[in-house]
Parts: structure tokens; C-alpha cells; sequence
């Protein structure tokens, strides 16, 4: 294994972080990592918002479902799809439509996982934070962002103050289709469900009684953020 | 300069690939690689279609807009949005937010990039196929793809018959906002056009007369893709 796929494959999510700032260095070759991405025709529609401002972390921490280490770590970016770029060089532009909503999100996902591998190699970690868009009016307001503009998803970074197990993961054999879809194997998910059962009774922390089938069924039962698209609408996106 | 680091900041869109195919080892590092990435709430929404079959592969060349690398390249693999998993393990799940398919898209950035980083990493190159969306009906059609999954994008892989330059981007100082957003700088824009236009000029093939602005700006004053939210809402996905 070399140490890209060493990286990629040893990856957990760090939510809790030592009081220790990163370098300008480390914090520019993290960015500079998340820039040298794939862009979908080059349209570069991602924004990152750095916040540094320790009253705004708190605000975030609490918006995103009290998750304290958004405040806690030492960096917190803000990944956002951003046509407002492209408006301000051209008002003729047209971007309502969902396939520009969706080019920014696969590309912010593209970049962030570069930003955090980055990370990851300098001996840091970190975790993506969804739980921005519990409520992405707020975070929207609180950023400042324009028309065209809207949040996607936060990332903490920091040196590690804990050492997860490796979380296990369905199997390629659920994965990966042979040109065809194939319908799924319940077996196969039977088999993950006892092997996540076990890593949840073992794992060193926040030890719970789930299965995977489980866990996943129950929440997607109820209503996901059913707000998200009026809140893409609002900003101009998705409206079509 | 980490390896990990020279990696992700090396990366150059690969188009033209030996006649070398990837060993079963490489593949299942590259796959194995993807899979390690975070999920949002563990959902694990993504799966991929990988297209050995060549008749398969003319044909997705052809629809992703005459592309020949999706037909010629060792490796071609489909990333799509996966919700059918979690509707046959319980009828009961709500799937029609646009939250979920918002996940699906950012999750399937995320583990593409694995791959595609853990492909560079052992000397191999690849380029995403955002084209596949020129004509999702029919990819997906292809592809066999059931209620509740959708293409979202592709991706070649093999070993690079070309060595092209770095891609000039887009500067930190237009991407990285501290704490809230800042309106464009439109002096950095004029500066980043006279260094793609040197690029264009100069770049080892295909040479053109052009700057970025006017690029992206003329492609987004037409409609992109404006039959997405349909195909979306023909999958059960993005309805509301």
C-alpha cells in the first residue's frame, strides 16, 4: 500500500481535536489541495468560507444540532456552491436550473475530500458537518451569502484528541454493478449488519445495540430536511 | 511536499490511454479506496456501474457527446445516487427530498475523488465524464438502473498516454472567504484570464484564443441540461 491509499484507507472521522492552532502553511497547502480538484468545465463553483470568528463557531456548533466541535476545532470550513462569481462577471447568465445545483455539489465533494486527505497526510483529522443545512437559512445569513450562492456542508480539521476504530463499510460486492444494476443481495446486507452490530457493541465510545439496515431505514422513514428546496429556490438555484 | 499532497496537487485531466488493462488488484484497491470514504450518516447512497461490456461503452461514448477515452480507456465507471438499496430493505422510506439527492451527489464527489487519487497514486490517470448527463434516460436505460438510483457522472481510468500541463486555477483568494462572503475582485478575475489565455496559447495540444471569463460566462448564458429535474423526478428523486 502506498501512502495516498494508506491515507484514503486508514481515513476515520475526528470529532474530537487537540488545542492546538495549524500552521498558515498547513491551512494554505490544505486549500491549494482542494483547488487543484476536477472542476466540471472549469466553471469553479465552490466556495469555501473560513470562519475563524469564535462567536460565529458558536452560532454554527449550535445550528448544525450542538455539535461542539465545531466550535472546538482549531479550523471550520464552509463549503458552498457559488454561481454568484459567474453572475457578477455576466448578468446574462442563467442559473436555475438543477444541473448547475448538482455540478456543485459533486465538485465541492470533489474538492473538500482533496482538502481533507491533505489533512489527513500532515497528521490532522476531520469530519464533514451535514448537519449544516438543519438549518441553512441561518448558517446562510450568518456567512453573508449572496444570490446564487448557498451552503453545502461544513468540514472541523485539528490534531486528533482521539483514535476511532475504522467504521465498517458495506462490501464492493454491494458496491459495484457489472454493467447492469443488480438487484440487492439481502444476505450480503444480513452478513453488514451483524458485523456493524459488532463494531457498534466494541468500538471504544458511544457503544450502542444497531444494525445498519436498521439505523438507515428508520431515519430515511421520516421527512429529510424537506426544507432544503425552498432554501436552494430562495437563493436562485434548483428553481427548475 | 508529502506524497499524499504531490498527488492531489499533480492532477491533470487524463483523456488518451495505453491499450494496457488494470490488473484485478488495482481495481479492487481503487474500489476499496472509494468505499473508506465518509458517508453521511452512514448512508452509503452511492453505487457504481462499471462497464466492461464494449458495445456498452461505444454506445455511453457516443451519448456522453462523442467522447472516444469513455470507449477506449482500460476502466469506466459510473457513480450514481443509490437509493433503491434502502427502499427494498423497507418500503417505508421517504425518498423524494431534494436533501437526499443533494447527498447522493456530494457522498458520490467524495468517493469519486477517492478513487481517482488512489488510481494517480500508482501511476494511472482518469478524467470525470460529466457528458453521461447530456442523455441520462439513456445511460440510465443502459445501465439498467431502478426506481430511486440516477447517474450522476463517469469515470475513465488507465494508464496516461499524454502528459499534459497543469490547469491554471482560480486563486485562494478568490475561493477562501474568512468568516463572510466577499464580493468578487474582479482585478484577480483579469489576472487569472491573461494566465489562461497564456495557458491556451502555449498548452502542448488543442491551443485556443481565450479567457476564462468569457468561457464560462458564455456557456452558462445558455440553458445546461435543462431535462435533469426530470429525469430526477422520473427516478422518484427531487421531487420536492
Amino acid at each position: 500500500m502506498n501512502p495516498v491509499i494508506e491515507t484514503i484507507r486508514g481515513h476515520r472521522s475526528i470529532r474530537s481535536f487537540e488545542e492546538r492552532p495549524l500552521t498558515t502553511e498547513q491551512m494554505d497547502t490544505i486549500i491549494a489541495s482542494g483547488i487543484a480538484a476536477s472542476s466540471s468545465s472549469l466553471l469553479q463553483t465552490v466556495s469555501i468560507i473560513r470562519v475563524t470568528d469564535q462567536e460565529k463557531r458558536r452560532v454554527l456548533a449550535e445550528l448544525a444540532g450542538n455539535q461542539s466541535y465545531v466550535a472546538s476545532a482549531a479550523e471550520f470550513l464552509v463549503f458552498c456552491i457559488d454561481y454568484q462569481r459567474h453572475a457578477s462577471l455576466n448578468p446574462d447568465v442563467q442559473l436555475e436550473h438543477t444541473e448547475l445545483t448538482l455540478i456543485g455539489a459533486i465538485d465541492a465533494g470533489i474538492m473538500a475530500q482533496n482538502c481533507l486527505l491533505a489533512a489527513e497526510s500532515m497528521g490532522l483529522g476531520g469530519v464533514y458537518i451535514g448537519g449544516l443545512r438543519n438549518a441553512p437559512k441561518e448558517v446562510d445569513e450568518l456567512l453573508g451569502l449572496p444570490q446564487y450562492t448557498a451552503i453545502l456542508f461544513g468540514m472541523c480539521l485539528g490534531y486528533p484528541a482521539q483514535d476511532p476504530e475504522l467504521k465498517p463499510r458495506l462490501s464492493p460486492e454491494v458496491i459495484v454493478h457489472e454493467n447492469c444494476y443488480q438487484p440487492l443481495d439481502l444476505a450480503m446486507i444480513t452478513e453488514y449488519d451483524q458485523q456493524m452490530e459488532k463494531y457498534y457493541q466494541q468500538r471504544s465510545s458511544n457503544t450502542k445495540q444497531q444494525a445498519w439496515s436498521d439505523q438507515v431505514t428508520t431515519k430515511l422513514s421520516k421527512e429529510q430536511r424537506p426544507y432544503i428546496r425552498d432554501y436552494l429556490n430562495s437563493k436562485g438555484l434548483a428553481k427548475k
